[in-house]
């Protein structure tokens, strides 16, 4: 059983979270725009009419005859099946809290250079990027990061992860927010951690998961770049 | 067992969502910042230090000692719960998909006339929410109630439901998305919906539920308002 991740070719984006989740479980699985067909087998997907349950944007995720969209929808999916999710409905329920606060500060961290929606290039709205980066550096990655941090820091099975004693799809995706904030706020990331040392230590020790270290380290990681959600404009970084 | 729900006392919002299925079901709830306590009872709950499963923000449910945040988490809780989910595992993650695809209508309304953030006044990002508000007008609005068409015609149990031949959550939260829209896009939305019949009949018939029905004519149902996520603001529209 292969399961198939259709996510635009060239980016991150939101299909890294999902990406994370089958990489860390060495689970079999074909990204299909970037290993067959491109964009075009992506797009094709989306238009099919004979779907049941048409995903209304990219990623999805299809498995056998189950087609999944939203990316915190897929990692609840993928969860059980990964044993990257706790088995107390309670927990998996928390978990799955968690990734939906992840999921705001992904679309906060967007607008931050595309205020004025995606339709529009940076350099048609950089002026109202710099006022609404100013609010999303100095408010809003503080407020994140130390919810994260309160998170760790109660979690009564010790505050190596989120949610109980062991990995979670959660945790792999807090990484990948802290790696993308780095990479586009360089400065006020990095000053964010300092009073957050729970996320930073939980960073680093996702990194140095083998499977995802070997993940980094492969072709399959495609570099942070300027099409996708997290971009490194250093006006934006104050 | 009377479930509490905290939101912000003055507008629909988030919280809506979460009003709408707990009167459809005729739930005991209780509106804690309405009816007691005002928005000092939900700051001093978000402030508090002792909890393992914290709120990043409102709306949040209390049901005896379980806390949940996240609208849509708050609805997957409740849908077992008030009979307003379906039983099957994969349709009940269809709802829950259908319902996160509804938050991002939502968050991009709310975006559409708060552009530079929710921490500047309408006033101050005028000019930036009338090029906002043109993409979403002409692209997004149509997009979606296309999709929501897409999804009732091809229901397999008929076009009168979003997920089987039962109300769900989703239901109530599409007429709510549809309610809103037409208050804030009203010219914008009567065009959309002459194109998505099956999404205008649902809201009509959701409208005619007895208990949603007696809701909306109660004082328990807070006016739509320009505080809220739906604003009336006329050169928005087009």
């Amino acid at each position: 059983m292969t399961y198939e991740l259709y996510y635009w070719p060239g980016v991150q984006g939101r299909g890294e979270f999902v990406r994370l989740a089958l990489e860390d479980a060495g689970a079999d699985y074909v990204d299909v725009a970037r290993e067959r067909g491109g964009e075009e087998a992506l797009l094709a997907f989306l238009e099919r009419e004979d779907l049941v349950h048409p995903p209304f944007a990219a990623p999805f995720l299809k498995d056998e005859d189950v087609v999944i969209g939203q990316t915190a929808a897929i990692l609840l999916y993928l969860g059980d099946r990964l044993d990257l999710a706790p088995k107390d409905e309670g927990l998996r329920l928390w978990t799955h809290q968690i990734q939906l606060t992840i999921a705001d500060l992904v679309g906060e961290a967007h607008d931050a250079h595309h205020p004025l929606g995606a339709d529009l290039y940076y350099e048609d709205q950089k002026p109202e990027a710099l006022r609404r980066a100013r609010s999303f550096r100095e408010e809003r990655i503080p407020k994140f990061l130390d919810w994260f941090e309160a998170v760790l820091a109660r979690n009564p099975q010790g505050n190596g992860h989120l949610v109980g004693d062991a990995a979670t799809y959660v945790d792999l995706s807090l990484f990948q927010v802290v790696e993308g904030l780095l990479y586009a706020f360089p400065r006020t990331t990095t000053a964010a951690l300092a009073r957050a040392p729970c996320v930073a230590a939980l960073h680093r020790a996702v990194a140095r998961r083998p499977r995802i270290r070997a993940y980094l380290a492969s072709h399959r990681r495609i570099a942070f770049n300027e099409q996708g959600i997290f971009r490194r404009y250093p006006e934006l970084d104050g």
